[in-house]
C-alpha cells in the first residue's frame, strides 16, 4: 500500500486527490493547503493541513502549486530522505530541495477545476534521481493512466514549449475565431465543430499531411482577400507570419 | 423528390455526393468531374459525365470544385434560370454566372478524401437571391445537417477567416509541437491526448475563459526560458507574438 501526500490544492492537486483516492493500493493520508476550505468536498477534515510542517508520513509527497513556490515549500518540509516529486512541465529536478529524494510526475494535460478529466488517456512524464524511485512513480502512474513516458528533463522543457504551442496558442486561435465571430454577429457555435474535427484529423494523419487552406495552396489572392479583411493590427500581424511559416514548413518537405 | 447534379469529384464533392445518395426525397441525377475514375467506387458509369455541356436536367446544381474554377465553370453551363450553387467559403453570390439564379451551399467542414465525415453536424451556410431558392436550399441542408444557418457574403468571408484561424492555423501549432517532438526524440502521441482535451474544453467554455499558460500568467521566467530553447528563428517569433497577443486581450477583458 502506498502512502500518499498532496500538497497543493489547485487544479492538478484537486484533480489528483479525487483521482488517487480511487486508486486501488494507494493509501491517500493527506493533503496540504493554504486554502483547506477548496478541499472541503473530496477530504475529511483530518486529511486536511494548512501547515506544512504538519504533514504525516508517507512514502511519497507530491507537490503540486504554482513553479515559483515548488522550491520554497519543498525547503520547507521538516524531514529528509523522503521521495518529493513535482508536477510541473518547466522545472528540473532541483526545484526539489536536495534535503529529499526529488522526482517529476508531470500529467500532460490541461486542468480546470469544474471539468472532470479522465486519467485513464492522461500522459504521466516521470523522472527519478534512482531506478527504485522511478519504479514507485511508475508503479503509481500506471494505475492512474495507460500513457507513461519516461522523460528526462531537458526533453521535459521541450514537450513544455510543445504543450504551450498545441494548448495555449491554439485556444488563443479559438479566441480569435470567436472574436471574429462576435464582430460580425455569428455565433461562435458555428465554428465548434470544425474546431472538433480539426483535432481529431490528427489522431491518425501527421499535422503535415492535415494541413489545408489558402497558406499551403499559395491561394495568394484569398490571402490577400484575408489580410485586407482584418483590421486588427496584431491579428493581420499573425495571419501573415503563420501564412509564411505553414509556407516555409512545406518547402522544407 | 428534389433532382440534384453535383458539378466536381475533389473533397467536397466526393462527400456530398455520398451524403446526398443516402438522403429520402432527393435524387442525385448525376455528377460532373474531369477525372470520372475518381467517382467510379460512388456512382455508375452512367451518372458520370466529363463535358460540361452534356449535364442532365435538374432542380439545383451544386458546384464544388476550386475557387478560381467556379466562375468559368458556371459560365459554361449551356442552361439559363436554373438554381446554380457554390460550396465555397470565400467566394460572393456573383461568382455564379447571372443566366442562372446563384446561390451558396458552404459547409463549413475540413475534408479529407480518406476520412468519414458525419454531415450530421456539419454547419451548413446558405445564401441565395431569393426567398424560393434559399428555401429549397434550406430544405436539402435540414436533411443532411442539424446545423444550418443563413449567412451572407460579408458574413461568409468574416466565417472562412476565422476558419482559417481555429483550422488551418491550429493544424499549423500542431505541426510544430509535433517538430518539438521529433527534435527530442519524444513521440507525438504523448501530445494528443492534450490537444484533444483543447477542443473538447471550448465546447461550454468561451475559449477566452480556458486560456492557460505562461502567456496569461505573465510569467515571465518561462516565457524567457521557452524563447531561448526556440533556436528555428520562425518558430521564436511565433512564440514572442502569439504570446503578446494573449496578453494583449487579456488586457481588454
Amino acid at each position: 500500500m502506498l502512502k500518499v501526500v498532496v500538497i497543493g490544492s489547485g487544479n492538478v492537486g484537486q484533480h489528483l486527490i479525487k483521482a488517487l483516492k480511487a486508486v486501488p493500493d494507494v493509501l491517500l493520508l493527506q493533503a496540504f493547503s493554504r486554502h483547506p476550505e477548496k478541499l472541503d468536498n473530496i477530504l475529511v477534515p483530518e486529511q486536511i493541513t494548512d501547515n506544512i510542517t504538519n504533514l504525516v508520513d508517507a512514502d511519497l509527497y507530491i507537490i503540486a502549486v504554482k513553479d515559483d513556490a515548488v522550491m520554497q515549500l519543498s525547503s520547507q518540509l521538516n524531514f529528509t530522505d523522503k521521495l518529493v516529486v513535482h508536477t510541473s512541465g518547466s522545472l528540473g529536478l532541483e526545484a526539489i530541495d536536495n534535503k529529499n529524494r526529488g522526482g517529476v510526475f508531470y500529467p500532460l494535460q490541461t486542468f480546470s477545476v469544474n471539468r472532470e478529466i479522465n486519467f485513464n488517456t492522461v500522459p504521466f512524464c516521470l523522472e527519478a534521481e534512482n531506478e527504485t524511485d522511478y519504479t514507485i512513480l511508475k508503479e503509481l502512474a500506471s494505475k492512474l493512466s495507460k500513457n507513461v513516458y519516461n522523460v528526462n528533463s531537458a526533453q521535459r522543457q521541450a514537450l513544455h514549449v510543445a504543450a504551450v504551442f498545441v494548448n495555449n496558442f491554439t485556444n488563443h486561435m479559438y479566441t480569435i475565431g470567436s472574436k471574429i465571430c462576435d464582430d460580425n454577429s455569428l455565433p461562435f457555435d458555428i465554428l465548434k465543430p470544425l474546431i472538433q474535427e480539426t483535432a481529431f484529423k490528427i489522431q491518425d494523419l501527421p499535422p503535415t499531411q492535415a494541413q489545408t487552406g489558402p497558406a499551403i495552396r499559395n491561394d495568394i489572392l484569398t490571402i490577400q482577400k484575408h489580410v485586407n479583411f482584418l483590421t486588427n493590427e496584431k491579428i493581420r500581424e499573425i495571419y501573415i507570419l503563420l501564412s509564411q511559416s505553414i509556407q516555409a514548413n512545406a518547402e522544407k518537405l
